[in-house]
């Protein structure tokens, strides 16, 4: 059976070049092939097999956890490979470990808001590893509202010292990757008190362990947290509980970039502005995005390669039974999180391209876009994780019954991705941000010009007026007529919004009572974003052959089936006709069609290796039946015929001695 | 701490008498005292303790399954329990085992299909449990198309036996529950073959296992099918493949209670009809919907009670935070869930009905009202269980951060939960099934009466003209209206679809062809359906201080919840105008204020346990965090400060020693 490919007759359907669709998907010709060589160097190394992870108890998966990164640090440093290159590496070693906060918070909060000299002093020993770090922010009682951290840091100047303290049972730090059993450092946030007076609250480096024998140093309580959804999944992760028992710490050593405390107990605002910390956001969060578009792609390729292996019902005269990729339910369930696959894609391209634009404008002293990108991508990552949690459920279930196994990959995916929609910001805090960056942006429009994602509000007049021209189904293949459908509706909402908000004495108030209309609107707007987006996109160059054109039949995918699933917000603000938005679905149901040829070339475009898919129903060569049956005998409850605790047990059941028996 | 009550103050805020609230819920005074008793028994064992289940490896997980297996077995026989009381304490138990199906599908296989004398060998067999049985339906390469499963069982007429094979990798069975390393026999479904030719599938006890060591008999490969989604979750569960290679079985051993082979290989249909078996697939899936009210009602619980402890911003002058259950966000996601796990409650009791109403006119040869009745559990099913699995999620979400700790038990409760949307019926298969029906009914209006729950559509005349007359926000408090409303969106789309149908020259390439459309109208008819029960409900005498009222207000909030979430659909049939769609959304939020002061008592009413909702974050005290905080230190992970694995893997980093060391 061995290397026959079970799914050429898909890949012969083909009606575009997959290596140019590949670059398009990878950035570029060189992102494509670093990506391609770190993901063959991973899958070839029997070091990462992952197979066997779900099976292993808490501490031996921490262990093989451990041995993996020290494996791929080795690699790094054998290897000597770039910082691109490890970041590729270590995603595909696709395992959670202590290693994605120290590089991915740590140093990145030392960076951002160190000092030169506390950059020199701390990151070559994070760089080297030399020290391994965290980032400490949430406590038990505290999560979204960082104002209200409870830690202390008190400066005790007789001594030039912090005192890092946990008053309370709720103010123990609670969450931090990396922090229950690896890191020997970490970023701590606390609240500064100096003089007997709060001053905000701030980030201290703080060492927990020793670095000699790794034990927690005194006045340190440092463990576990415990386990967390899903099988191996996040529990590769040593998320921590720390607690401080009057812990000093030198003075240097609260990270200073911005606000200072000098020998004297004297508060000194430094000149770079507080909204810097906003781009460090800005750059995590745009990393969330392309991660968003890596699990979803992940998971679409896995439900879409079995949909076309998987037959069910409709053979005629004991001919083959019908691929139930072929069903237009499948493909009304399927064919929209390709296209949100792709749509995740570039506009994280986009949002990366903003965060090199805020960075060059910060460094000019230019902070006017700042609210507006920052605004953006709270919106983005919330809109994305969300689609992305929900769309991986979707794919397994898309796989019937055999998803539910951990051999499909996609149990362990959406245990390991949905608190993506949690940590960085709650989903729905992060929209209400949006929502009050909206309100704002409304109020304003009589003296102040929209920028970036919002410019299309300076339009609000016409938007507010013009209604929908379509009039056929075709007439719905026009990337005018869609994103002025998008902006008309996000407007529309937005404004009504704001007039119901002005009924209000009191803002505030009104901006509670409003607020679950308020996420809709800022969901409206986020939406608008992905789909003009990817219709700017394609208004740029993208070589070979019919590659453009397939993105763009996903392009429309992804809007009509947006507007479909929202049609109430596009009748009620009456910028459709029920007749248009009828049409609209006439036209996506001819649209999968068009997908359906390509299904499998497109999520081949992914380039993923079957190591890294880690599914059995998702394998490249299509085999699903002949390895879900292998694989079944691996696990341990059929290492004997008879399993453990039949004679305890079962036996006094059957033979009617269970009244007798000792249980 | 022990013994303060931190929900208090929001018990006390109560509108309702929570004992008659109970009652409503339980469906009985006798009923609830029943369940309560069986709750308790297993709360009060500590041989029911479930808090380690998710840190144990598979052997040992299964083995405690076991144990507790027996342990409950045991309690059932000591205590002689009732039939009534035995179910009530498996589900208190709350951990998949085999039991679940010994009883709820062997023993009902063997009660509906077979004959008077198969049922007097094998049920008291059963019943005593000197067997263990199981479900052998599902094959690797067929789930959903039953009629295209590939074993087969050939009669041969010389010894007067039927031989059980397993011809093709995809014949093997694969899912059954019970099967992998318990069951001892088995009803398995095969293709019956008779002088060479298919006589369609039928099912046929089969023994797997000697009664004597268990060892499986000659011919019989069997044994698990591995990780399933989810830590503990449904891996209490030996899900079984099973391969069969020529076994033989006495032809009494196919089940022939409907068609019957003869010594002489003759076939006779028995004069009981075919359409028995829909009686028992309405039962299956009636007990689906009330374990969805459970499950969903559980996840409830939990969310609204931490919701009422968790506090995030709005503290004002030191004050205490906001309660997080006092954001609108958090109402207009929670208490629509919570609406729901009480309309799934109300309209699972009146399944039960439906049931019995089958029964009773079976009993008496009447199979008028079967096709609606199959139609209508079908979709109920597949409405409910969707519902459920994401409502789960998204309580979860509810909790933040904490919610992703598997001692939020809300994690398992959703990875146990989730293969309800597939087993029993793919969610999707079935709406097409309803879809099927509906059209069929609409097709038939001119000569046929639609009787039960589509006898609304006899007025479609007046459904299609007739428009909304709701002019305020309190004008949505009419049951009139609402249900109006639902039947008129669902008639119109289900018309709708009848006519887009009409224009295909084959109907069958027409259905494929608008499938996606069609589950929407099936999902329309099946809302209207849940929508309507709760109305009836409420118009019964319902007992006690306030509990009509308040479930008046659930029942307004299910239904404007649902209008406001599917308004495309209302607009786009042109029943209501969008301003009629914004006064229900007004109203939606007034209604919210309303269940606020009452959110606590209403789950209280539920009558759960802590041990069965097994979640810190659920508990009935609201004592959450010191308990968060014990539980953490019980990991594993914890039993040592420097984790296993340090040394080999962490030390050498640290030390810059990685390219030497031996990893
Ligand atoms: C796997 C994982 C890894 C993590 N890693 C780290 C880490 O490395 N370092 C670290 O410091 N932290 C980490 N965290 C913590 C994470 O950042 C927080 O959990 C997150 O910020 C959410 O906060 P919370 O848990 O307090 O949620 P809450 O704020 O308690 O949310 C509970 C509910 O309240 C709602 N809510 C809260 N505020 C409002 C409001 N103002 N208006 C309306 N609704 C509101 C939310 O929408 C939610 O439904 C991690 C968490 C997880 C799950
Ligand atoms: C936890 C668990 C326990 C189980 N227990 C048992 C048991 O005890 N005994 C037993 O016999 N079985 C059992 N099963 C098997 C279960 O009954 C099947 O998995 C279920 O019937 C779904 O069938 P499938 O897996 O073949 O899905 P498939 O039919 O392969 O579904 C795959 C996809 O195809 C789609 N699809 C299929 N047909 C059509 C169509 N005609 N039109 C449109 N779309 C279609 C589906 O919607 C789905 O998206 C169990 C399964 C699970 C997960």
């Amino acid at each position: 059976m061995e290397g026959v490919d079970y799914l050429s007759d898909e890949r012969k359907k083909t009606q575009f070049d997959v290596e140019a669709m590949k670059v398009a998907w990878a950035g570029s010709r060189e992102a494509l092939q670093l990506s391609d060589r770190m993901a063959k160097l991973v899958a070839n190394d029997p070091a990462f097999e992952k197979f066997t992870r779900p099976m292993m108890g808490r501490k031996e998966l921490m262990k093989n956890t451990l041995r993996k990164a020290a494996h791929g640090w080795k690699l790094i440093v054998d290897l000597r490979l770039t910082e691109e290159e490890a970041k590729w590496l270590r995603l595909y070693i696709d395992e959670p470990a202590y290693t994605d906060l120290h590089w991915g918070m740590f140093v990145p909060a030392i960076e951002g808001q160190g000092t030169e000299e506390q950059k020199k002093k701390w990151l070559p020993l994070a760089q080297k590893m030399q020290i391994i770090g965290c980032y400490a922010q949430t406590e038990l009682g505290h999560g979204s509202n960082v104002q209200g951290l409870e830690t202390t840091a008190t400066f005790d100047p007789r001594t030039d010292e912090f005192v890092i303290h946990s008053p309370t049972l709720t103010s123990s730090k609670w969450w931090p990757g990396g922090l229950g059993k690896v890191s020997t450092h970490a970023v701590v946030y606390a609240r500064l008190i100096v003089g007997g007076e709060f001053h905000g609250v701030h980030g201290f480096i703080v060492q927990l362990r020793s670095l000699e024998d790794h034990s927690p140093l005194p006045g340190i309580t440092v463990g576990d947290i415990g386990m967390k959804f899903g099988n191996g999944a996040y529990n590769t992760m040593d998320n921590g509980v720390l607690r401080f028992d009057h812990v000093r710490i030198p003075r240097d050593q609260m990270l200073m970039r911005v606000t200072q405390v000098t020998k004297e107990a004297k508060i000194v605002q430094s000149d770079v502005p507080r909204q810097l910390i906003y781009g460090t956001m800005v750059y995590v969060r745009q990393t969330i995005v392309a991660d968003a578009s890596k699990a979803l792609s992940r998971a679409v390729c896995i439900a879409t390669r079995y949909s076309a292996v998987r037959r069910q019902f409709g053979s005629r005269n004991g001919g083959p039974e019908t691929q139930v990729i072929d069903y237009k339910t499948q493909q009304s369930r399927l064919f929209p999180l390709l296209a949100s696959a792709y749509a995740f894609r570039f506009v994280g391209e986009w949002l990366k391209w903003l965060y090199m634009d805020v960075k060059q404008r910060l460094a000019a002293n230019d902070f006017s876009t700042l609210p507006e990108a920052h605004a953006c991508t709270a919106g983005l990552k919330s809109l994305t994780t969300t689609a992305t949690a929900d769309g991986i459920e979707e794919c397994r279930k898309l796989c019937g019954g055999h998803g539910y196994l951990v051999s499909s990959g996609l149990p362990e995916l959406f245990a390991v991705y949905i608190p993506a929609c949690t940590y960085e910001g709650d989903n729905v805090v992060l929209l209400l941000q949006v929502a009050r960056f909206l309100v704002k942006t409304v109020s304003e429009l009589g003296y102040k010009k929209p920028v970036g994602t919002t410019a299309y509000m300076g339009r609000v007049a016409t938007l507010m007026q013009n209604n929908c021209a379509v009039q056929t189904a075709e007439g719905w293949l026009n990337p005018g007529a869609i994103v002025e459908a998008f902006e008309s509706r996000a407007a529309r909402m937005a404004v009504r919004c704001g007039r119901q908000l002005a009924k209000f004495e009191n803002p505030e108030e009104g901006f509670a009572e409003l607020s679950a209309d308020l996420v809709e609107a800022a969901v409206a707007h986020c939406q608008l974003i992905v789909v003009s987006k990817f219709v700017e996109k394609l208004q740029q160059d993208i070589p070979g052959k019919g590659v453009k054109q397939t993105l763009e039949v996903l392009c429309y995918v992804y809007a009509l089936f947006l507007l479909h699933k929202h049609q109430g917000d596009f009748l009620a603000t009456g910028y459709l006709t029920p007749k248009q938005a009828s049409l609209a679905n006439d036209q996506l149901r001819t649209l999968y069609s068009k997908v359906r040829p390509n299904a499998i070339a497109l999520v081949d475009s992914f380039s993923y290796t079957d190591h890294y898919l880690g599914s059995i129903l998702g394998c490249y060569d299509g085999n699903v039946y002949p390895k879900l049956y292998e694989a079944a005998w691996k696990d341990p409850l059929n290492d004997s015929d008879v399993v453990d605790g039949f004679h305890e047990y079962v036996q006094p059941i059957l033979k009617q001695k269970v009244r007798t028996a000792k249980l």
